[in-house]
């Protein structure tokens, strides 16, 4: 087989680790020269395909691309930009082959969630029938560890790390001065269409009755007077009560809580958020004095408290990907299998594309407590694995040195310049 | 001098390192076994005393003592909880000063900020009138840095790194979305009258250009339009733009940009927050997308990302003040005290506890840069020193081991119940 390029492009939200995936993917490469000359990587995602702008990583040294493996966010720069239908936009996907072609690119290695394993398996359909044969392999990513067929999705460890670890911390302050201060506090954590997140806010405890007390998942239809009796109750037994709630928590009738329906004097919407509205639900009701976090992008971004099992699984799928596309692979997602054994232990498997688009995994019941508000034995057990392990950044002055990128252009070769 | 029991009492909000001067405290009174018999600390605080709710800190082993020295928040309690003054109630100075005596407390170590330097004092002075010296002496701590006389505040050094941090992961991440998604994040620390710990996330800008690009401190009157044109001229040379605001930040005449003003239906004034009305204002008038996060309790909890030389500090000023006192000293403060050379050298001081009380130290305003949004190389070489040094706690299972105490009450001695 004759060398060929391969492309790399980071997709939707990013996450503490998927610069780990880059560097799997990167450093792979560099050991399959025989079949992948150069890597180039998306400016930006996809679009920087679309674009063609495709920066040039051989210009990154070998301890650039190391430091990728503790760098958060998208080195190469990520985009939230969904490839229509083939039937809705043709165009889009023959531009895509072109820039491939023009840049003799053999390898695509996509590193996102749902919608981009989608892309990726059109794209190499797109390019089987028109003639340039692509190998496209999916490479997990999602804080929300929502995709089917792989025991977890690299990003997931480290945002459930983090968000226990800050549960447990808030947990103690709170605890520390309820007699007098603050008795409810209320950590708001991604997750739109499943609980996963604030699942491992439950990881935080340790013994009976420690914090959170509460877990809003979508997952479980959200009832006020239960929710409220709940936190009174836990407030007269532990003086205090913490809750980890889904930006996603949601009515029985779909509607989210963070939907608020206030307009302002202005006639803006007014701004939502699951905490504020839980905070002024159990203020109203209750007269609690309570305190509410919002961790947003400090979530999925932390990288100072990755889980190190994750970092190296999000390596790994990395790797995994480049060597099964060297092997002659093709409209693959790379998954992480969990071992049988009581202990855990984890390889990298695959699945097909096809099998992967477009399904969403949800937090299953019996992982939720009969009462809804917590997670079972068997949610810690599928839980705990991912979040082991320290993997700490080197630190300079104080703060994490993370990595800079030169991100050199390949020069144009296509006279098209097409429009996103 | 005869033998005597200490007390030791955590006020007001609670640290990642408090425990770690209450574990210098406890140790080195464990070493003057001469002259500190026991060690009592207050259950919640100083209510703890006023209820003779006292701590047996002889019940907790060695080991778990050495443990507080990396658990975050307030191990015995804290509270809220300002004692009037003593015109205004004198009773529940006696009160103390009656548990105290039939305690055979000699040693009183209030662990606080400005306000409980203030109750220290006074307990100080109203126990030599009524014939009962006591040796006071105040173990500063706050987040807030706000306390003068002291270099720093213990508590203040790991706030600032979890800040400095939490920048530096969040804009990377902004940073590598800003193409197709938000350009605008904020995030909302703490400081009601003292910009410090927003100062702080300037530490993550490492190069001309990086985040944070705007910082908003108290000690800068907010205008508006020249924050608009300041976050558009950004986000037009840099593609997005990070914003660190303390949540007391205001305008020109005093009044807070988190008071909303805002009613909703029911009446109740809408909960406010400085990081939703900047998202507001620069939704409203600019059209970026953002985000917002807002740190709360996270920020002051987050031992596990502490400042090495933040703890030692904490732990220093909790040895000095018993050291101080078994030396005869009364009615002081420890501080710590910067050395005069060019590279960062620390010792603990100590100041007279009717010069601190009440007085509130701001940022300097040649820490501020001139247009009123960043910080300049004097609050750099200021501030760069608290924050070095990662400390991190011991982890099992994935999550930090912090420490959980017995609590054993001593056996009431007064008659009185004293109602707090």
């Amino acid at each position: 087989m004759a060398k060929q390029n391969a492309f790399y492009a980071q997709s939707g939200g990013v996450t503490a680790v998927i610069n780990a995936s880059a560097c799997g993917v990167i450093e792979a490469a560099r050991e399959h020269r025989s079949h992948i000359a150069k890597v180039y990587a998306g400016r930006n995602g996809i679009i920087g395909a679309l674009r063609e702008e495709l920066i040039d990583v051989s210009k990154e040294s070998a301890s650039t691309i190391a430091s990728l493996r503790h760098t958060p966010s998208g080195a190469f720069g990520s985009c939230r930009y969904k490839l229509k239908s083939l039937e809705q936009n043709r165009a889009e996907y023959e531009r895509l082959i072109e820039v491939f072609k023009a840049h003799n690119i053999g390898y695509f290695f996509y590193n996102g969630g749902g919608d981009s394993a989608d892309t990726c398996l059109k794209v190499s359909q797109l390019a089987q029938s028109m003639g340039y044969p692509i190998k496209a392999i999916h490479v997990p990513k999602t804080v929300d560890n929502d995709l089917p067929y792989t025991d977890c999705s690299p990003g997931f460890g480290s945002v459930a790390k983090y968000v226990a670890v800050s549960t447990r911390e808030a947990s103690l302050d709170v605890a520390s001065m309820c007699e007098t201060s603050t008795k409810v506090f209320i950590l708001e954590v991604m997750g739109r269409n499943a609980g996963w997140i604030a699942a491992a806010g439950g990881l935080a405890q340790e013994q009976e009755g420690d914090a959170p007390h509460i877990i809003l998942m979508p997952e479980v239809a959200f009832d006020r007077q239960k929710f409220l009796k709940k936190v009174q109750a836990t407030v007269k037994k532990h003086g205090y009560c913490v809750i980890v709630a889904s930006e996603g928590a949601q009515y029985k009738d779909g509607r989210f809580l963070a939907d608020s329906g206030i307009v302002d004097a202005f006639g803006h919407t007014q701004l939502g958020g699951v905490a504020p509205t839980l905070a002024s639900m159990i203020s109203d009701e209750l007269g609690y004095k309570y305190h509410w976090a919002l961790a947003d992008y400090l979530q999925r971004a932390a990288r100072h408290i990755a889980s190190a099992t994750d970092v190296e699984q999000a390596y790994a799928v990395g790797r995994a990907a480049v060597e099964q596309a060297v092997a002659g692979k093709n409209s693959i997602m790379i998954t992480i299998e969990r071992g049988a054994g009581k202990r855990y232990s984890w390889t990298t498997g695959e699945v097909a594309l096809d099998k992967v688009a477009n399904v969403e995994k949800k937090m299953p019941r019996k992982f939720i407590t009969r009462d809804g508000f917590g997670i079972t034995q068997a949610a810690r057990d599928y839980l705990l694995p991912l979040i082991q392990g320290e993997d700490y950044p080197p630190y300079k002055l104080g703060v994490p040195q993370y990595a800079r990128l030169k991100k050199v252009l390949v020069a144009k070769k296509t006279k098209t310049t097409f429009k996103v």
